[in-house]
């Protein structure tokens, strides 16, 4: 399946996706679901977790502003979700920021087993080796992905999808994607992204979207990824500030074709 | 009272709105009251609830991402906005996706007794029969409002509004609206008003804030509503994507005359 | 230190602001701490309070929408960041409106000290006199600063600051800003920043990452005032509408210079 053809299937579909996020993106990551053809509920209240994640097509599990109350709707969404055969994906905002997320992460990786992870590299190290060298929920400067630090960064994802049995996107200048054995590089993106809060979170719910309307996790993640580092640079293009980056950023999601985005994708095998 | 005085009263009366609602739209519905010419206040703390709806002039209540603590302030402001003589709006955005939201809603009307309930068709035949066929947030496309459905749908909707003693709006291509007695059918409006998140969130505030500055409720309801499509027509012509739609939606919202919205409006008695 | 010094300290360290702020405008906080080249952390949960506050710079609490579950989080964080000697601003959004904001903000007052309370001046009687002269969020009429009023206003800020050894920043067309004993007054700004929701809550977590960066609480302050208000005359003057006035507030920020802002600052010592 082409990322073509995943595009068009999220479109046809249009998955419902099942969010449990965080505050501060929410709307964020709602209208960049509806942009991309599919159909987003926010629910994070216990007592429906279940219920809602059955009706849905794939669950996004975003620990950004982590609340003791929402572990137990995430846990019990996410054990519903696995049931049902739908997608998880897990966004681990800020692992390593607290002992609360970072174990919070590692337990939902541990009882959920999500189809993947998306995180930043600074994340990824506090849940692959209890590292602490966080700035917060944005990645540290020494954990950046360069071409420097490829091979290594690359080499420590593929551990840490081994170690979890998910899918693992670790963002950054390049992203890297990998199940263990194939390993993804996209090059697509523009530094604005980062300028925004938002960027990575509307990427998890789209990955979750994609996953849920494709075939194959691998190429459903790498279609999602290449669309929005894509739609980064359009928008860059017309962007007079963040502000109007944001908005066009939306409106490129909600009106780039899928052929543009085929030809126009900037990915490789590593 | 025309369209155009109730929004002239808006204007004039500045009327104060306590909003307990969703976590997602919950800036689109500040500002798009802030649009219009009213003044949002959004508190959803049981110990406060009475309090903040006392120095209010209406107050709105959406489900969107209900949680259990929030419901006792729902129905706490409910009950104190009645005893003030404040119109109550009640937005059950989801009923019928869970019991929660379903039981909830129910347990709204029957204790609360809105003065308008604001729904879409999935949401009021769950409410109304029981029914259980929801697409999430979204209408389910079965329950969608087309002109062969319209005689039916304006049927239901009387009986709603009667059950209920509520005035009832339901939104779709066509809105309805009905006080168990009177039908009107609202024309304006745009697709686009689907393919972002919020609309109906903030339309029902707006009726919220329309209610306490009009004299009629009906009028008033029909001036909000008219609005609302008139500036989703207005905002689909200049946007590039659902991104700028959002955009120029609020921009509308705050520029629009009430001359011009009565001029442009376009709806009818059944 | 100048002003244009405080911004290009704000954009080469890059403080990272811990926000307890609210539902409403979190997305506009977090954007633009970013757009000024800051790093925010939305972070309120109890159990991560303190370690969260612990790697930040500064520490924003904003009580828009309180909720009782959140006040320990705001203490404790607060407790924390002074223990840390990192600015602490507190935002009492709505004190005045309710016993349970009223009573919030002088206990954080009382316990923690802030470096920084950013008001209005409703907010600031009530905290001062027991004054309920409210109306809701906003400044209520009565209590605007004018030239006729800002003697009087002065004053009471005065005593305010004095009262609680802050630094008080009071917004209105004029600002107020001072340390109990020297007293600045602001007149940039423009009147649309009081039509979008989130002017006053970007302003206190802006204040707060331009404290962490300079040297002196008075001049950072001022200098976060005076970029507000004149982002906000920039914005004004492309602006369609609220929609697109709030977004090219953000695209202001992110894009306007440090010299700029120096040379266009309208602000003199009262």
């Amino acid at each position: 399946m082409t990322i073509q053809t995943v595009l068009h299937h999220v479109r046809e579909k249009q998955p419902l996706v099942h969010n449990i996020t965080n505050k501060v993106t929410i709307n964020d990551v709602a209208n960049s679901l509806l942009a991309i053809g599919a159909s987003p509920i926010m629910a994070d209240e216990e007592q429906e977790a279940e219920e809602i994640t059955r009706i849905c097509n794939a669950l996004l599990i975003n620990i950004g502003t982590l609340n003791a109350q929402t572990i137990p709707a995430m846990l019990k969404a996410g054990a519903e979700a696995k049931r049902c055969g739908h997608p998880v994906v897990l966004d681990p905002v800020g692992a390593g920021a607290s002992a609360l997320r970072t174990e919070t992460a590692k337990q939902i990786i541990e009882l959920v087993q999500p189809t993947v992870i998306k995180c930043n590299m600074s994340e990824m190290r506090a849940l692959l080796d209890n590292a602490m060298n966080t700035k917060g929920v944005d990645v540290a400067e020494d954990d950046r992905i360069t071409q420097d630090t490829l091979a290594q960064s690359v080499a420590e994802a593929k551990r840490f999808a081994v170690d979890t049995a998910s899918v693992v996107v670790v963002t950054g200048a390049v992203d890297v994607m990998t199940d263990g054995n194939r390993v993804v590089t996209i090059q697509n993106g523009h530094p604005m992204m980062a300028q925004i809060t938002g960027s990575g979170c509307m990427l998890g719910a789209a990955i979750a979207a994609c996953v849920a309307a494709g075939d194959d996790v691998m190429e459903s993640a790498v279609a999602a990824t290449v669309l929005f580092g894509l739609c980064g640079e359009k928008a860059a293009k017309i962007a007079k500030g963040t502000g109007s980056f944001r908005m066009a950023f939306i409106d490129a999601l909600s009106t780039v074709t899928a052929e543009t985005v085929q030809k126009e994708a900037r990915y490789e095998n590593f």
